[in-house]
């Protein structure tokens, strides 16, 4: 397979292109501990746009031949490109919206990768340093805009989805937009492109000329989903807790359509974190919409949450079905909330310093044999805990089923042993056949084999 | 037929509230000789987005009860609606795409229609004066920014289109976008939205912050035809005549998209100015397009111009078919060339002064019986009056299917005769008789009754 | 005597570049009826900063051979320059506020000396239309703006003052300026260029980015009086009458520094506008202020005003002595009221359309021997009228002391004859003795020779 | 002594004050490694302006009751100020320039102090580590500007001048404001303040809106000299020394204007670090300027540094008497072949990166009877070493004339001892005597005792 190439030398935007000779240097450092093939792989992802690639190990191979190189130059920085992919130019010319995420990309692996993860008591795992460096990175992007109000709807959903649940997805980010909402999603396609491209639409016609259209991502998945030129904030975070931390930080509430069995790991993280005791009366609109074929399959996450979590989770969110406009108002009106209740508590409308995250939610999980059948799967717990494992499991079994180290384990050791209470497994084992009958579980093309086995153990109640 | 009304305080967007005492008197006045009568019907106009009337009058019946009043403010004038269409507004706000359209109107009325109609020397018929007031007009709405590039890309075509042919056109503004350039249309729904739809979608992966979606109206087409609210740059023209050289001496390359016997009337307006021996060198890049199945109309009209007009006539577009992006690069080179020869000429980028346009093109057409039996419609004469002619039986055409004088001339008296050589006449009723099997003549949903009747009177040539 | 002259192209700033073919004809045509010398006699002036020429008919003699040419380009107009004074250089680099001023000359010219001179209805006398006139020439030159709070300050008085009166009035503008407030002057130097130069070291220390400096001329002073490059809005009015009616409508407050004779001329226009019955609630604050020297002279004008006018009219203005700080915040006060009446009385902020100004003020009057002797100058009539009368005294008296027209008639005829009730007129003989022997009546260099003659005649009192 | 004071709660300017929980916390730490009594005395300082007191120690003494606090708000920090300076308040509002100078001190304590102070491998004392360490700092500060070309000017000279002088420097001011140079200084009174406010006006008249007013300043200093509020880029540096690295690493010429012993030790450090070998081809515009009776106290520096360091040093700089324009113009000149070197060096125009500093003058020297009367003053050494060690000189006659830790020495132990050849301790010894008589070793009020002993020892010339 080959790709059509250009070689361009190319000039920053904005004010990033200020490198002192140390950050240079690191850049072009391609040892061990240099950032140049961290650089040139994030680098090759941005420029990646509308190719079919969803690999970024097929990505890193197909363009084996790319070079990037820093030009200091009198009045800042440039960069030269050598065989890079062509999709990213029109006749000729970079597409500005991906010459900014080159730089963003630049910022970013500096900041976060080179002076950060040098200082000295920024790399502890304590909850609150960690925080502490998603703001530093966060400013540093300058994502945070002190002189404004609570406006930014993160947008969660699958990145291949139909025709007809991307132009709803389009339909509702229009409903946003003329509402004057902003957009954060992970900033790949399918339901992560629909919102933003309605809401620029409906950005014009309201005239508003500093619409956001934020995307968060890491290194670790920039490369399957390139940012699509909309996004006029890229901000790549460490790794993916951080990112997740990021949304909810940032985000002053949140749309999920429907997506696979990742939006669903998603979903439970959202509603762990908010069923944190210290979140109880927190504000954060959150909304479940598609269309009327989506209903049964929100109805079946609605009917599994309030199983394992029960009637305070769902409480946190609204299933709202075929009608853009009312999840558009349930925001607005939602924004409205999170402005008055940290207007009341001092809290800023730019991070959510008050949203407690337990660090069952901050550190990294490994799914292995050993800790996947470990997880504590029972309701013995706070919901919140429960919540916390049962992301693990599906964490778990979207590593079983497309993640490289994942897929090599099951394939040794046979699918990963779940085990619980049955009250909570069977309801799981429901969802999960469910989502392989719906072709959710992979891409289709295959006949699906189970990366996962629940394994019941009736747990004694603890009184 | 009732419909949701909303009564508002609008404060205007940009400079245009400042009046004068004289203006705002004229502008309450609904005397004989006050504007008030006008600026209400415009008004009402533009906010009547998305509804289903295409007609002006239907628009005045159903909103008899709408008013609108001019109340000063310390900073300021406001606008007060009473009785307002509800779809103009979002939760209660107006759109504020709609709410800069009505000062618009305002800036425009106040301009063309007060100021401008009573100082002597501008209202006389010689074609310079007639430029000058259009020069005026667009310079006092500010559509002429000196410091600009040749960059504004006229869109032509019809109002009611087909999903396709709408999705189409929208690809086609997307690439035009895509490389820095922008849109100017008559403002309605259909070929005239989607460009611009497409349009904003390129600017914002491009960041292109201060792309144009300029349309061009008059108050007897601004009823039919209300502006999509993303028309960025809304303009008035006092008619017809005024608008069409307001388009060709402003824009600085045009596509046509397929249409109805209306669009066949602007191409061939179109060609005739252009084959004013004077333009022979003039560049001014045109470009028809469609999806596949628009090639047959295309076809027939370029033989159709070939006939009539000759190659000269055919030399000045190109035919594009299924191609977005050919159809853009084609437009951006044409501006290359546009701008080299205003250079070397030393003409204004913003405004086509050397474009030279008869006065048969400027003087209004009133199709009567009388006046479209005289037409001259033989070859015997300079191919821009061919042209002229051929215009104006289209017109006459137009004038007898859709509008309520025309249509009632053709109730009395029967078909307009359409007399002339049959070498010109012969084409021209097959070109006709096509149009009446595709449908193009009316809205569907009645057989067509033709108000035309072609008459051969066979011409010697001339030596 | 020779002057160093430069030939130069240069470039407008702004959008009036955008002229008209006819525009352009006009400002070409060197006849009768042609805007062409006046362009040329304008341009002239704002070039000639700095220069020791106060007169107008000096400055045109000595650049005889100064010529100025429009030249289009396809970004909008140049302007070429033959010989022009070398002072408005820098380096062979125009001074980008001379640029802007020939551009605002020529802005005026067109609007005021072209467009609108020819508009039916609006040439006549009558003082609505007059008040549109002015409110029409101001809004073309954007001096209106529709979101600003009052905050605009005219400055009267002597463009010949001492080095002490000048750091002083330098003083209060910094202070003006600390506040937020903007200066509107004459535009010359002296009184016109202290409070501007000191307002813009205050808004650099109060970051006020968008801080006002208007000069208001016309073209009869602005060769005498060449505005001074800070001035970053010039406007020229068509006549005398029409710049004070500008000054009072558009300021919102007035500080009165020493000046001459005609620094008491303006004091009058001022009072007797604002002694018109229906003003009497209209907030106008007006300071007069100086240094412990001028302190003498003020109260001689005080003592003058409050017996002609009445302690009506002395009630209407303070008089501060070298106290900036108390001057500035009076301004600042008296604007807060102005804010408040206009709000309370929904009248624009940026034009005074409430204050009544009586026809006496705004025709011309034109000082011959009989014009002079038949004023009415006694009490038996309404304050504001005797102001009027006096303001025509003060204005024949400063004619036949420096314009030509008024010389010449002194020199053939003798003084003007100035009768009245000696009540009145006694009070004047000791103020313009007083003014002689301070030497304010002409520059210094030779004996005052009067220019008038007081003749009493006692007038009966009508009861 | 009283001062008037204030209480206020002032809100940010700019993006500074958004802070991590981190940050907020260590700004109020009054502990030992806090950052609170740092803050507060900056804080401090930056308000003082205009007073008599030029001590920090005075100033924290008579502010006792000052206290800065941070409050966290929905948009962003606020500052609540008790008994803070009323000279920084205009009718009780902060003006705004001083406003943004708290911040400014907020922005670089946190950075520099907090942030970077931390980092690792920043701390040592390489060369490189320290100047990557100033360029971070002046990033952070946002005084790098990517696509600006060459036009930083570094005014030098006394904080305390004569009227004269300070007009003197106004005037070279207003021509570099003309010519569209900015400025930058060690932001106090006097030399400092003059080409600042002369600059303001030259850019008024040039309409340049983003003139730089650059203070550059170290906590030390501060205190004695107050930022003036046309500062409007101020940067906090960590010691002296990072604050003249950046003054010649952001600087694009450097004028001198007449000062004392401390100006004279400027100029060594300024053509010592010139003189460096690898400095040889480097353009840096130079210019001593001052008025007539400035010309002898040039003159004798000139002949000192044509002594001590020779030709190659003399050959840095212009000397030029009472002639504004001329200096302007040679910096401009010099701006140019800045410009063109770095151009073709391919070096950024923002930060000097090519100039080789060596060690010596980046490391701190404090002042001993040791480290004094082991200086090696004597030619024997490569022309910028001889540099160094007379800036160290002057640097210990300066400590022993105005510092604390100076005087005390020099009461305990006797004046400093100066040891070395007299080829070059005899001019030095001249120079000496003719600043005492001058009055420019101390403030004038009481006679001066030498804080230094000259120490004849001739030095065998080494071959």
């Amino acid at each position: 397979m080959t790709q059509e190439t250009v070689n361009a030398l190319v000039s920053p935007e904005g004010s990033l292109e200020i490198l002192s000779s140390h950050e240079v240097n690191r850049l072009k450092d391609k040892s061990e501990g240099g950032l140049y093939s961290l650089f040139r792989q994030c680098a090759l992802a941005v420029m990646n746009i509308g190719a079919d690639i969803d690999d970024c190990k097929d990505l890193l191979e197909i363009h084996a031949d790319f070079d990037i190189r820093l030009v200091p130059q009198p009045r800042g920085l440039k960069l030269e490109l050598i065989n890079a992919p062509a999709q990213a130019f029109v006749d000729g010319q970079m597409l500005r919206g991906i010459r900014e995420h080159l730089f963003s990309v630049l910022r970013d692996i500096i900041y976060a990768h080179s002076v950060l993860a040098t200082t000295p008591g920024l790399r502890r795992d304590d909850p609150e340093t960690v925080t502490n460096l998603i703001f530093h990175i966060l400013r540093n992007a300058r994502v945070m805009q002190a002189g404004r109000h609570p406006d930014l709807v993160v947008c969660w959903g699958g990145h291949s989805i139909s025709r007809e649940e991307y132009v709803y997805s389009k339909e509702v980010g229009h409903e946003l937009g003329l509402r004057g909402l902003s957009i954060c999603t992970g900033c790949g396609p399918g339901a992560m492109k629909g919102p933003m491209k309605g809401a620029t639409i409906g950005h014009a016609k309201q005239r508003v000329k500093n619409g956001r259209y934020i995307g968060i991502t890491e290194p670790g998945i920039i490369g399957a989903e390139a940012p699509n030129p909309i996004v006029n904030e890229l901000v790549i975070m460490p790794d993916i807790e951080k990112r997740l931390e990021a949304f909810v930080r940032t985000g002053h509430g949140i749309i999920v359509f429907p997506g696979g069995v990742g939006t669903a790991e998603e979903i439970l993280y959202l509603l762990g974190v908010l069923l944190h005791p210290e979140n109880r009366d927190l504000p954060f609109p959150i909304v479940f919409t598609g269309l009327p074929e989506n209903a049964e399959y929100f109805e079946m996450i609605d009917q599994f949450i309030r199983n394992a979590l029960g009637d305070e989770a769902t409480a946190r969110y609204q299933i709202i079905i075929d009608d853009p406009v009312k999840v558009a108002q349930a925001m607005k009106h939602g924004m409205e909330e999170v402005q008055a209740f940290r207007r009341t508590n001092q809290d800023a409308y730019y991070f959510n310093w008050m949203l407690k995250i337990d660090p069952v939610f901050q550190l990294p999980f490994e799914p292995t044999h050993a800790s996947m059948r470990n997880l504590a799967l029972h309701r013995n717990q706070a919901p919140h805990l429960v919540a916390a494992n049962l992301r693990k499991a599906f964490s778990g079994i979207v590593a079983g089923n497309v993640k490289a180290q994942g897929i090599k384990q099951v394939q040794e050791h046979g699918p990963f042993e779940i085990a619980g209470d049955p009250v909570l497994l069977n309801p799981l084992e429901d969802l999960l056949t469910a989502f392989v009958q719906q072709n959710r579980m992979k891409l289709p093309g295959a006949a699906y084999k189970p990366s996962y086995r629940i394994v019941n153990e009736p747990t004694e109640v603890v009184k």
